[in-house]
């Protein structure tokens, strides 16, 4: 008991609300209500519950929390530094201020050690959570043996009203269950309180329901302060192998403020110094000084964690163990936990020789699928319904499914956005090099999870084939034309868009190399030649963006074309023409723009001379960025309407890509 | 009785099949199997139950009906041909061929009669619906008067698994149970199929219960060919005023086909000729011709358009008696269904001066939302959740809900991807001027929407608030850096980012007159000055996009800054400073790029005259297509990462955003 009289798991509940308190007041900025309404459950999670050492963050086999409502960004912060993260209290008096790894909203591989997602964007977190079950199960499917479940642990996850608003996580939501994804756990923080109101007055669907529909176990907490009723639903849902569970906890936003508690006016600002008065009240809270914790709050959590470092240790016993017993697998998952690449994971990529006969760089991607998952044992993914399109079945894996998580192709469904947020769980998981493919015009359908696996420094790798006009029939809904450039502004993405089935290969090369940079490939759907000198040198240009395919003979070119994807045959093709009529053309494919600008100044000049200011860039797509590397003399041959239904050859003759046009564009730059 | 001894509305169903299946194979490419199963279905809507005029494909009150599987494009463009809408068939034999009106996907205002919307991207058309029958429910509710229904009809959608395994549509359908929609009906068309093979692989949840949690009636049709069971679900749906019905009719994807039927072979691929013959058998259909209608098919469905030409006739006179009896609705009504604005309508926009108070460009956009509230009664929308923060809020008006859809202020709910698709069925729908709203960075959940706004021409108005990492606290999750530039990639849609008060009262009156052109605005959280200058230009230099708002003195310039939306106020201040140390500096305000790019030449070198070569584009946002404008001796201070949590001025500051940084770029340049 301390000098309030409050048993010490109340005051630790309390504590973690008044630090969220102090925080927002501290920063006059944050979002108070939510932490408050659902410090009960986060505390019954982090402290009975999960297992987790706060020492390695790192712990493979840790239990997964990811607090889905971004925005209650103070409740994790809170629990971190309590319960003995490397989050020490002068980082939460700096909440949202300029260096302080206690951002308004969690960002993973930002410092801030124990914080497993970044959140904020609505129905991110959720969705990334079955990711991480997903991961989960397939590790433990592939590596687990009898008496070393050496995988095996839960997946927690706190959301909000308006998480499951979002069809991001209506889509995971039905994965998981689909999936029968049993250790994983969502708390639902059911306050009935969204940012402009009541969720009365938008959402009046029986949520219960519709989780069952997706075949997930709903279990309800009334009294949102029961500290034994939240355990006693958890373990609940512990004991349930075969559905995921929902947890609908009611409970009041900003439970405890006399004045502001259960209204939306204590969702998203600071409640001020005389509300917060109350609140210290209304909590028994003794102490004025603001951030302060009780000593038997610190013992508290202190013994919480010597329980935490000891289930690490056990683990660590029990693996060391694995490794003796298992020698090749414990190798194998100690290399897929530090995210290592097997020495010989090259070894079976092809090489295409010109003469071979044309191929859609899709198809030059299954095959480094292919190749790739006969020696990278953790390749992992699949493709939202279109995998025969896309061509990513891995052919001598198994689909991943309930009866047998250890396949490695994932059926995701028409459900491009959750597999995009479960892509990025993937990764933050660990153990897995994640993949998910679908066209490149629906990857605007998945945008939002792109962005966070940029933010979040994941190298996730998406498959976007079917890339331009040459779609052709299927019109202008499933015509690109926006999306590639669109996808070059993400920052830290990398785009390629490979000219032939080697670029196809040496993008490859590069995106499994990577550690925290997503790769997004961007592939054509119709046959293209392999290019001479692609054999030799794709694999560098590839590494490096763009290089010089094929120069003016002796050098010193008149003009230089510039080209991507299956514009870059067509560059060629121009060049042999102009050849002809005595203009000196080089061609450079440039398969990576953003690569390409990152490459030390003597290498840019060397493939873009700036003596040569006659440039065309050849790309069927919107031309916006090109000119930085045209110039003004230079010019763009693009789209910046919409594409048209009518076989892909004929649409791209009418859009201009054709020799003639390529020709005549070059002599205008070339006369200016 | 025809001379297949079939009765004639057995005939009718399997013509469609037929012309679907020459078609395809006609264009050597298609979708055959879904319009084979949803043949008997969308036979029953057409002939028994929809109330349309084929000879009027704009007839306000007809039924509207959205093939939301757009794939199956054939089974709509086979409808509309029967049914005797202008569509030859040689627009059948030219399917998705070069300038055909039957192009791959059905597109809404490419000149098809009777397309209603834009389909193909799973989830769009099924949401769009919604959209339509909110429109719907809002114009009955404001303008029928006891014994004049005028605005009373269905919206109909076909829709298939992969329409509901998208997350737009979870959004849209709870939206839709929400707002108890109860003239909204679904056929499912349930075939356990899709593009990867069986549904099961990848969709087990039970749908049924699912949409029974949103608040719909859903009722089971098993017998697909049943059309007396099928025209029964139909008329139980609408008997059902309360709610939305989804009408499950479980079918077989190829239905007829010996060697296909039920698998996904004929999803997506012609059959080939053998397989045609052998289906031709199995429809008992004897004609071997390909695209013959047998004549009582013809006479059949002459008679049906004598029914539809009848009933627009009956609602005619129905409207010209109302008018008189309504003089005032009558006219109000019937210019919303021409699109047009009233006289008065820009009669209450706002003129701020300089010198009053400093201004958040959204705080001016609410003034104008109200302003034009006042005048124009069909401007109709809302937020997802973010009213408060967008400040979208009619305040003279209440809110859209199922007890009283007189109401024009929606609540989406955390629904942005359902708000955009419902934006775009309210504006095929017409009658409405509709708006939606969302923090800038979240524009990425419903993007796939925007696009289809563009594509399908449709002035949807988007209002993007807190618009740059001047958002602050809440930190890079919620601070847009690449949607600004990502968005005018969109072919056809204008982005405006207005630089003050009057520049967005600008940028909305030129929204409002647009009849065929989306337009988001961008707008910032912070308070921006009111600047010297736009009182008397913001509304013609938001019209071309660009203008000079402050000249350097006596003109010619040194150096021109470019800015847009806060940056502009920047730019003033540094041409301020400059101007002290003798360098003269033009300030140009570019509100709207593309707007800016459709001027004439001559125009567009007044404001950027071509021998000022010294230029520097300022904006809070990846850099990327500003070199178009500053040419290769100028320079861009954009931002090319991600934002950072902290007070947004210090953002703002830390990121270059200050008059010594803009500066010393305005001295480099000068000098090169």
């Amino acid at each position: 008991m301390s000098e309030t009289n409050q048993p010490v798991e109340q005051l630790a509940v309390n504590t973690i609300r008044m630090l969220t308190i102090d925080a927002v007041e501290n920063a006059k900025s944050g979002h108070p209500g939510m932490p408050m309404g659902t410090a009960p459950m986060a505390y019954v999670l982090w402290s009975r519950l999960m297992r987790h050492n706060p020492d390695n963050p790192d712990w493979f086999n840790r239990d997964r929390f990811v607090l889905s409502a971004g925005h209650g960004s103070m409740l994790l912060y809170s629990l971190l530094h309590l319960s003995g993260y490397d989050l020490p209290m002068e980082e939460l008096k700096n909440f949202r201020q300029w260096g302080s790894k206690t951002p308004g909203h969690p960002e993973a591989n930002h410092g801030t050690p124990g914080v497993e997602a970044t959140t904020g964007p609505l129905g991110q977190g959720i969705s990334n959570a079955v990711g991480m079950a997903m991961a989960e199960r397939h590790l433990a499917a592939v590596y687990n043996r009898e008496g070393y479940p050496v995988v095996d642990h839960y997946t927690y996850t706190i959301c909000s009203d308006g998480d499951l608003m979002e069809g991001v996580s209506a889509e995971a939501a039905s994965l998981a269950g689909h999936l029968q994804l049993g250790k994983l756990i969502a708390l639902y923080d059911s306050n009935n309180i969204s940012l402009d109101g009541q969720t009365a007055a938008a959402f009046t669907e029986d949520v219960q329901k519709r989780f069952e529909a997706y075949g997930w176990q709903v279990i309800r907490v009334e009294e949102e302060n029961n500290l034994e009723a939240i355990e006693a639903a958890v373990r609940e849902a512990q004991a349930e192998s075969g559905r995921p569970t929902l947890i609908e906890v009611k409970t009041t936003i900003g439970y405890g403020s006399p004045n502001l508690a259960g209204t939306h006016k204590i969702h998203g600002a600071p409640m001020g110094p005389e509300e917060a008065a109350e609140v210290r009240k209304a909590y028994g809270w003794n102490w004025e000084e603001p951030f302060y914790v009780p000593p038997e709050v610190r013992e508290h959590f202190a013994a919480l964690k010597e329980q935490g470092v000891r289930s690490e240790k056990e683990w660590n016993e029990l693996f060391e163990q694995y490794k003796k017993e298992f020698p090749e697998q414990g190798r194998q998952l100690e290399r897929a936990i530090q995210g290592e690449l097997p020495e010989d994971w090259d070894a079976e990529l092809p090489v295409y020789q010109t003469g071979d006969k044309a191929m859609a760089t899709r198809a030059a991607s299954g095959e480094a699928l292919n190749a790739l998952a006969s020696t990278v044992p953790t390749l992992f993914g699949g493709s939202a319904d279109l995998a025969s399109s896309n061509k990513t079945t891995l052919k001598e894996e198994e689909v991943f499914h309930a009866e047998d998580y250890t396949g490695r192709n994932v059926w995701f469904g028409v459900r491009e956005h959750a597999m995009g947020a479960a892509l990025n769980g993937m990764m933050l998981h660990g153990g897995l090099r994640a993949f998910g493919a679908t066209f490149l015009v629906f990857s605007d359908y998945l945008r939002p999870s792109i962005r966070l696996a940029a933010l979040s420094k994941l190298p996730v790798i998406y498959v976007f084939t079917h890339d331009s006009i040459a779609v052709g029939e299927d019109g202008p809904t499933h015509e690109p034309v926006e999306q590639l450039p669109a996808l070059r502004l993400i920052p830290h993405l990398k785009v390629f868009r490979p000219g032939d089935a080697n670029e196809t290969v040496g993008a490859y090369r590069y995106a499994l190399t990577r550690k925290e940079e997503p790769v997004a490939f961007v592939l054509s759907r119709q046959g293209l030649p392999i290019l001479e000198g692609t054999a030799e040198k794709a694999e560098e240009g590839a590494a490096r963006g763009a290089y010089v395919l094929s120069d003016a003979e002796g050098g010193q070119p008149d003009v230089i074309l510039i080209a991507t994807g299956s514009e870059v045959s067509l560059a060629v093709e121009s060049q042999q023409k102009l050849k002809e009529e005595g203009i000196r053309v080089r061609v450079v494919s440039m398969p990576c723009r953003e690569q390409f600008d990152e490459q030390p100044e003597d290498y840019r000049e060397s493939v873009l001379p700036s003596g040569v200011k006659a440039r065309v860039a050849i790309e069927a797509a919107h031309p916006s960025g090109w000119e930085k590397y045209v110039g003004e003399q230079g010019t763009v041959i693009g789209i910046d309407t919409f594409g048209a239904s009518a076989p892909g050859g004929l649409v791209m003759e009418k859009y201009g890509f054709n020799t003639d046009n390529v020709i005549q564009h070059v002599k205008q730059v070339f006369n200016r």
